[in-house]
């Protein structure tokens, strides 16, 4: 059994961190069930009142983990009246044994709960390949049953019990009104790399005590991916367990809201979208090895999907990644990946910006630009790289960090 | 000015170089024309006999570099009388200027070799988006082509003359016979991320006496990279400027082959695509920061264009190379690569293996596989990854080299 490697908090982590507020008819306990860590809690476990709706957005891999199989088949029964969540393995690539160990933790959840086991979500991050002993779960998802807590300190453990390479505990809280009610959003998410052991897959998981229908939550959240989470890269490697799901209690009474395109919702949308946004971009801060935090924004492309296209080729491109890294404004790399997206674009009319200093204008070097100004902008801890291809109105942004020497060690270490 | 970086030679370069042969038709010098390297040849002058087809293949890149434009049309001329390449400087993403700059190299060139400018063939590889001054070339041409020379030292200059940061020149050569005849092959290859300042780009140059007309040389050349060049990757990042040629001097004399089907070039094809395969596998061997040389074998994909992209996939997966350097075999990063290639798979059919230690087997871990047997795979400085997808007959294979510190240090470095 490893116990999570000891690697400095990433420079980019927030000096703090906020206090979450309590949600009416949501619960927490954590636990050390000793999955494969030692001295550090890897279970979560959140009680959801009766009547939570819940919807979710899953990893597209075509070897997607059992417990991703597991919750798409749960999101079309009744509701959700617990979550569990285990750091230290994945249950991924692990066979009939895996769909298994989902189904027995399901059970233990769902005695636990008092519920029936479809309505139990599971969710595991870690070792890929290694069968989890779900009988681990045994007596630790009853005991946490029996002692949830509310407040911000428990908000603060749940972020905790779900990390594994992250540096840093990821936590975001909003408020938004539904028709004169005031309801409260809270968001954790862990994510670092994307896979692997010591590991590093996305996990998300939001709640709300709004009152909305399942159907609504789900296209908010969809929706709301598409700017968030779908605009963060760190390695462009994805995991089979990357798992986003939003719980509404319905404990806040608001009423009547049956369509997501309501217009008394742009509040409610608003506010989940922006805390989307910082968990996002919490993720790309804590990426493995990072040491600079970097907007990728596209504009003039032919539509925003070209725009995306082209912003994740360059946010995902190891030579501008490893550029950034060296702080060297080296635009002829974002030219590179421009040109490799496929996407139209037309050389001659390229412009490209780091911060606010335009490098490159109409396909060559800007003869204004000053190698000190540029250089100055790629000390600071945060870099925006801006691109104007100049042929169309589609614009995209995306997040990401740079690719260091500490990423290497993380990932390529020899395995004890 | 800067100097080629100091980087010590990979440790997969080859123990020795092939001495190449002359061939009819082809004379070669080298010089120093200061482009950005000091005291090192970086201008490589080819002349070509009278009756020599060229045939070319170049970059996917929706920015290529201005000699890659000038290249394309250049193949719908006459033939080619002489290549010129540099190193130093890719004139690529310098606009207006960067065409003025091809079409002045090509008017001194044509001066020098005594033909017009459409039968100039020229490549460039370096810095991106810094004016090249074309005027360099000014005398250095002329007096390159008064002292062209045929040996093996002429080749191995030749090599070396178009390095950036590759560590060791690449060479290969074949013969082969074409009705009754006997002809020759040579190729000089450079590349190894792909692309920067002191960069890497590739380019590959192919040269024979065979007597081949042009639409039957480009038809051997688009197949034959398919299975070569297009099936190596070291960073995923793809050049503006990669440029890989073939010429045919014709010096040889045979006679008679008007179609790339012809049955009689069967040994020519196969003499070629060997050669290619070489060249690109060195390119892989010397991948900058590479201490491992990967091959990625996929089998039972559904096609061999789905098998293809997933071994890509494979090949260009951050966590997949870290590991490798890391001299780890893990597996479940494999699985990883697989899910997220988007294509046809099922995860409970997959089996893994690296070398001959099958890892994984049917959508689990393999019950006989020993740590320490597939450790030893991982320390040799050849591995090969194979997966088999079990779902059909379609297989492809890659090569690419593993993902070290190496790679962010010459990358990453600050700018000077």
């Amino acid at each position: 059994m490893s116990s999570a490697k000891s690697v400095p908090v990433s420079p980019l982590a927030p000096a703090t961190y906020p206090d979450l507020p309590a949600i009416a008819g949501v619960g927490i306990a954590t636990a050390e069930a000793g999955i494969r860590y030692a001295g550090r809690t890897d279970v979560l476990y959140v009680a959801l009142a009766e009547g939570t709706q819940a919807a979710g957005v899953f990893t597209r891999s075509k070897c997607p983990s059992a417990p991703v199989d597991w919750c798409r088949d749960a999101l079309t029964g009744p509701g959700a009246r617990a979550l569990v969540v285990n750091s230290g393995n994945a249950n991924a690539f692990t066979g009939a044994r895996g769909r298994d160990a989902v189904a027995l933790t399901a059970d233990i959840a769902a005695r636990a709960a008092g519920c029936r086991p479809n309505e139990i979500f599971i969710a595991s991050t870690g070792v890929i390949g290694e069968p989890l002993d779900a009988t681990k779960f045994e007596g630790v998802l009853a005991d946490c049953a029996g002692r949830t807590e509310a407040g911000s300190a428990a908000w603060a453990a749940a972020a905790k019990a779900i990390m594994t390479t992250d540096t840093f505990p990821k936590l975001a809280t909003r408020q938004a009104e539904i028709e004169g009610v005031t309801v409260t959003i809270n968001g954790i998410a862990k994510g670092a790399g994307m896979i692997a052991p010591d590991m590093a897959t996305m996990l998300s998981f939001v709640f709300t005590d709004a009152a909305l229908p399942q159907m609504v939550l789900q296209h908010l959240l969809s929706a709301g991916t598409k700017t968030s989470f779908n605009c963060v890269t760190v390695d462009g490697d994805t995991s089979t367990s990357d798992t986003l799901m939003l719980f509404a209690t319905a404990k806040a009474g608001n009423t009547g809201i049956t369509d997501a395109a309501d217009p008394r919702l742009s509040g409610f949308r608003a506010a989940l979208d922006d805390l989307l946004v910082e968990l996002a971009q919490l993720v790309a801060k804590d990426g493995e090895g990072a040491r600079k935090f970097v907007t990728v924004e596209v504009g003039g492309a032919t539509d925003a999907a070209s725009a995306h296209r082209i912003a994740m080729s360059i946010a995902n491109s190891p030579l501008v990644k490893t550029a950034i890294a060296g702080e060297d404004a080296n635009w002829g790399r974002v030219v590179m990946a421009v040109g490799k997206a496929g996407e139209p674009a037309d050389r001659d009319r390229l412009s490209i910006w780091f911060g606010d200093i335009r490098v490159a204008h109409q396909g060559a070097r800007d003869s204004a630009y000053s190698e000190e100004a540029a250089s100055a902008v790629m000390r600071e801890p945060g870099v925006t790289v801006r691109v104007d291809l100049g042929i169309g109105d589609g614009s995209a942004r995306v997040w990401t960090c740079d690719l260091t020497s500490g990423y290497i060690a993380i990932n390529g270490d020899y395995r004890s």
